[in-house]
Order: C-alpha cells, then sequence, then structure tokens
C-alpha cells in the first residue's frame, strides 16, 4: 500500500545485499516512519518479540525469512542443521498466540527436510520465503475480493433503504490493526476496505485505538489515512454505544489464531465487540488467510493466550514536542495484568472471510472450504 | 476516605473563610493532590465543565454549593434572584447525562422558593448545601451495607464451593470511577469493597482503565491504594477475557442516570461489561443514589448522552520526568469522536444497589422501594 504516494510492503529483501531483510519498525508509527534491517535471527527474534513487526501473517512471514537468515548465518558454521534448529525454536519462543508464526516454520522446514548441502539449503529458505510472501500478498487480495461483496452488499441494501442518517456510506467498525502492516501487503480486515473504497463504495471506518499498544490510533488509522479511507477513531469502549446508535453497518476484524471449529483468537478486546455486534444483529466477520487456523484444535479455550508486560498498560507512549515519550498513567505502586487476545466463540461470529472464500464458523463449514487441510 | 492517613471528603466549606468551596483538583491525581478553592459560580461552572470534580453525585453536591456561592455573589448585586436564575441555567448547561446534577439544583432551589430576603436565602442555601452533601454521605453508607451483602454472600459461598485458583478471594470488576472521589465520601460502587474489606473478607479488585480519561486507573487505583485494597490494573477490553476464565465474581459500577425502568448511563464502556458478565452470568449490580434516577424517563435512549472534546481520545496525559504531560497518540490528521457514557438496558442488570435496599432493574421493583418518588 501507499505511504506519501510511494508502493511499500511491510516486509521485503535488500535488493543490493541478499540476506538481509528489510522491515517498517512498527513501533514509531505513526510519528516516525523508519526502516530496519534485519540481518541476524537474534535481530528477527527482537523484532518479533518487541513488535517491531506485529500482525499474525506479518509475523509468519517474518519467521520465514528468519530462517533463510539462520541458514545464512549457519553457512559460517560447523553443524549448520543444529544452528537452524536452534533458531527454529529462538523464533518460535518469541510469540505464542499467532498461529502462521508455526505455519510459517512448518512450511520452511518442510523445504529443506530432503537438503544437506548447506548452498541449497540458503536457495531453498530464500525461494520458500518469497514464496510465502507472495502467498500472503495474494490470500489477502483473495480475501478482499471475498469480502468486498459483503460491502457492496451492505452497501446496495442501504441504497435503497432510504435510512438517511449515515446511508449510502458504509460504517465499518474494526478493532486492532489487520490491514496493510498486518501483513505484506493489503491486509485482511482491510483489503475489503481498501478495494470497496477504490471501486467508489462510500465508506468511512470506525478505528478502535486497541489499548494497551493503541495499533488502531497509530497504525490503523495511519494506514487508512495514507490511502485515503475516511476514518474516526474512537475508544476500545464505544463501539457498543455506536451499535446502539445505529451507526455501525459491518463489524471486520482479523485473527490470530482460529480454531478448526470457527472459534477466533484475536487481540484483546475483540470478544467485546462481538457481543455488542450479537446484540445488536450487526455482522461480525473476521477476515483471515488459512495459515491463521489451527487444525488442531477445536475449543478457542485451548488457544495460548500471550500476558505480556504489565507496563504496557502501565505506560502509554506518543508524541510530546516533537519527541516520542513514554508516560506513566495510573500510581506507581497499582500493578497491572496484560493479556494480549481473547477467544470469540464461534456462535457471535457471522462468518470467516478467507481466500477460498466466505464460511461460517463452524466445523463442518470451514472443512467443506479446506477438505485437504482437516485432521484425518 | 484516607489520603495518606488523613480523612477527606472530595468537598467541604472552608473553616475560617465561609462561602468558599474547597475540592480536590481531581485532574492533577494521582500524581499531584491538589487542593482548589471554588469562589465563584464561574469557578463552580469550570470545575464541573472541565472535570476538576466529577462523578454523578459529587457533580450534583458541587452544582449545589454552587446555588449557594451564588446566593453569596448575589448579595452584591441589584436583582438578586436574577442572578441566582442565571447561575442555575449556566450551572446546568455544564454536563447534560448526570441527572443528580438537575436533582441537586432542583432541590436548592426549592428550598428558597418560599423566601426574599437575600441573608435568609444565603443561610438556606449553605443549610441545604450542607443537607445535600450529608445526605449523600449516609446514603452512600447505606448503599455500602446493602452491597457488601452481595460480597458477603460470594465469599461465603465460594468458601464453600472448594475453588482453589481465586477462592477465598472475592474478585470484583469495576469500570471507571464511582469511588471516594465521585461522591462526598466513601462512594457508590467501591462503598460495599470498603466495608467488606474493613470486615475481613478478601477480595481484589479489577480496573478498568477507563479511557479516554482513564478515570480507573488515575482515581480508582489511586483510591484504592491509599485505602488498602488490593487492585490490579487492566485495559478496558481485558474484562471479557477475565469473565470467560471464571476471574471475576461480580462486577460493580456506578451510575450516572437511571431510567424509572431500570436502564442505566453510566461512563461509556459499561455496556459491553454488562453485555460480558450476562454471557458469563456474573451479577452485575449497579450502585447509585436514587438522586440518580429519572422518574421522568423509562426508555434508556431517551437519555441525553454527552458528546465531549475529541482532543480527549487523541491524547493522554500522564507523568514524564516528573511534570504531567500530554501526548499525542494518533496521526495528527485522524479525527476522533468522544462520547462520554452509553446506556445498559435494564434486561442485563442484576440489580440496582440503592440507599433503600437492593431492587431489580424494572419499573415495578424500582416503584415499590421508592413510592413517594414515582410520577403520579
Amino acid at each position: 500500500m501507499k505511504v506519501g504516494n510511494k508502493h511499500y510492503r511491510t516486509i521485503w529483501e535488500d535488493e543490493n545485499k541478499p540476506g538481509i531483510i528489510q522491515v517498517i519498525d512498527q513501533r514509531w508509527l505513526p510519528h516516525k516512519f523508519i526502516i530496519e534491517s534485519l540481518k541476524s535471527v537474534d535481530g528477527v527474534v527482537k523484532a518479533i518479540k518487541e513488535m517491531h513487526v506485529r500482525g499474525a501473517p506479518l509475523v509468519g512471514i517474518t519467521a520465514a525469512y528468519g530462517i533463510y537468515i539462520s541458514a545464512i548465518e549457519a553457512q559460517q558454521k560447523k553443524g549448520y542443521k543444529k544452528h537452524i534448529l536452534e533458531s527454529v525454536e529462538k523464533i518460535k519462543s518469541t510469540r505464542p498466540t499467532a498461529k502462521n508464526l508455526f505455519w510459517a516454520i512448518d512450511e520452511m522446514l518442510s523445504s529443506i527436510s530432503n537438503l544437506d548441502d548447506i548452498d541449497e539449503i540458503i536457495r531453498a529458505t530464500r525461494a520458500k520465503a518469497e514464496e510465502l510472501a507472495e502467498k500472503d500478498i495474494s490470500d489477502c487480495k483473495s480475501i478482499g475480493e471475498y469480502g468486498f461483496k459483503i460491502i457492496e452488499n451492505i452497501y446496495i441494501n442501504k441504497k435503497g433503504s432510504g435510512v438517511e442518517s449515515y446511508a449510502p456510506t458504509v460504517n465499518i467498525l474494526t478493532h486492532c490493526n489487520a490491514g496493510w502492516l498486518a501483513t505484506v501487503d493489503y491486509g485482511t480486515a482491510l483489503a475489503p476496505i481498501y478495494i470497496a473504497h477504490e471501486r467508489g463504495i462510500k465508506l468511512h471506518v470506525w478505528v478502535d485505538e486497541t489499548r494497551p499498544r493503541n495499533q488502531g490510533a497509530k497504525l490503523t488509522a495511519w494506514e487508512l489515512g495514507e490511502n485515503g479511507i475516511p476514518h474516526i477513531l474512537i475508544v476500545d469502549n464505544a463501539g457498543g454505544h455506536l451499535m446502539q446508535k445505529g451507526m455501525v453497518d459491518l463489524v471486520l476484524v482479523g485473527s490470530d489464531r482460529t480454531t478448526a471449529a470457527g472459534d477466533v483468537a484475536n487481540k484483546i478486546g475483540t470478544y467485546l465487540k462481538a457481543l455488542a455486534a450479537y446484540d445488536n444483529n450487526i455482522p461480525f466477520y473476521v477476515a483471515l488467510p488459512s495459515s491463521t487456523i489451527d487444525w488442531e484444535i477445536e475449543k478457542g479455550e485451548n488457544i495460548p493466550i500471550e500476558e505480556r508486560n504489565p507496563d504496557e498498560v502501565r505506560y502509554v507512549d506518543g508524541l510530546y514536542k516533537n519527541e516520542i515519550v513514554n508516560i506513566l498513567i495510573p500510581p506507581e505502586t497499582s500493578p497491572a495484568l496484560n493479556y494480549a487476545f481473547d477467544v470469540t466463540p464461534a456462535r457471535l461470529v457471522t462468518g470467516l472471510i478467507t481466500e477460498r472464500g466466505i464460511c461460517k464458523a463452524n466445523k463442518v463449514s470451514i472443512a467443506k472450504l479446506f477438505p485437504d487441510k482437516i485432521r484425518k
């Protein structure tokens, strides 16, 4: 997508220096646009763990490039397989919830399982990481097309309904950032929005600020703004009220892990929005590439939920006198707890938008779209 | 309640200078404890509007003292009744949602409706404001006693249940600040907690930070800390997940206006917590003095909802290098919307805890407790 009219992906290999992976260091957005070079497995681990890059699909692709980097590093070492496997463990331990991380690593390992020559392994990991990145982009485009139909239908119905207050604008609420910045390009939940906007559907996005890390306020608002999409920032508390008032036509979110039966782990607070959408009869869709689906789990309660540093709750960073500073909100002595995700039960989900089409959030419907993926 | 072991109310008349009303300027908490002198109606209007004082009961009492101050000011003017009535309009226009503001002003006006002499009016307004402040305290104590029974019952049940993980601690979630700082003393939602703690029930409070103004993080965490109550700060997004995990036994909140049929306006986001409590079969109680009840309205959708400055969403204040600074979170160009309250439908409310006892959130049950108040 565009940053100041120039097209960017969120991750790419340096044209002139093979083996060096460039990413946008998202911690500084929206106030600073900083590109970071990842040159080592330790750098990749740090970038994922400390959320220089984030978003389940992008975490997966970054992990994939991390394996490529580990193969390059292994070239300099005796026992290069040992180095790659140690790197795998390090990268796997960064973040527990997003399924894509484990999926991408499995894909990478499969691609080299029959190889012994380190030069071949380097070539194979590079090709596979690129393939996964391209696949992420094409998946996001497909998700965008399928999701577009949902927005288009709401638009057509609204145009005919004579509702005047907000019509014929389609009002979409989103939580966290499941946009371009959470993937290699286009996004999951935001992909349908970009396509609908391009095709002339009048729409407007309510952006949940998404505490504690404010990915909505910082990332979603920024990428929508850079790409000309009308949006208004709200606190996470506000969505229910807007839904009660008829100011939301559709909720669109991403996912970090979805079970084979349709329970959806996503950024903490998603469950509350799903409850409100259900209570107000508003469609609640989850957009995800199938790499996010955990085929081994059916019950959402079995998804591991990451607990992060409580200081992410106690401190907030933002712009003060042109510098990014970190301020304390509660009393110094008050402790905090920081779960990063929650699970929305399938019963509250209207549908899943995948790269193969839209399905209901249940085992049968998911299995019908992905007969090749289901557990034997 | 206590601040560093000294007992304070949130509002009191200066002992040595009658007519000067002291309040705690809550904008600086928890980082600075600043007492402000209100000496004029304009000062009172500013203090309410800009939230030096906040919380429906305290807003009401501050308005009452504002009428007393207006009577003192009127002494210096020709047409003192005109001055008082103009002051009434100014004070009424500060904040639209909290019913207590209008209730307190009506009480004040009734107390002087038969008086013509300005000295008598001053004496009467002073006496009435003091009476309302005392009534607020005794109402909060009663609410505390009735609410205590709810906590005690949960404690007794939990002790017997053999649940080991969090038992026998009673885990209570609260939103915004409905504590000592929202009233003259003790609080509404927090009064039962203070009493239960005093009486040796082991409890722990989950404090919603309560965006956008962070009254939970700043005020509730602070007053609980000063009074020795164990608590943990969470983002507003987290409550649903904690409820799913069985980590919440009870939700206790206050109210800014409750209809005669039990719909509850309270800080934005309360509705989302009520939905989650309902979905997880957790009791959701609202603590309120009857001065918060709007006997003229039955449907919550008829409660006027205050819309505040969007910059309260875009900017956050907190402590940086020992100073309180205000930082920008989203892109400078992203707009925001800032509704201050939402309405929780009566169907999601387990009960109302009032100064006369606990009732169901419906017309018949409320009317039974307050037969003298219902509209003829």
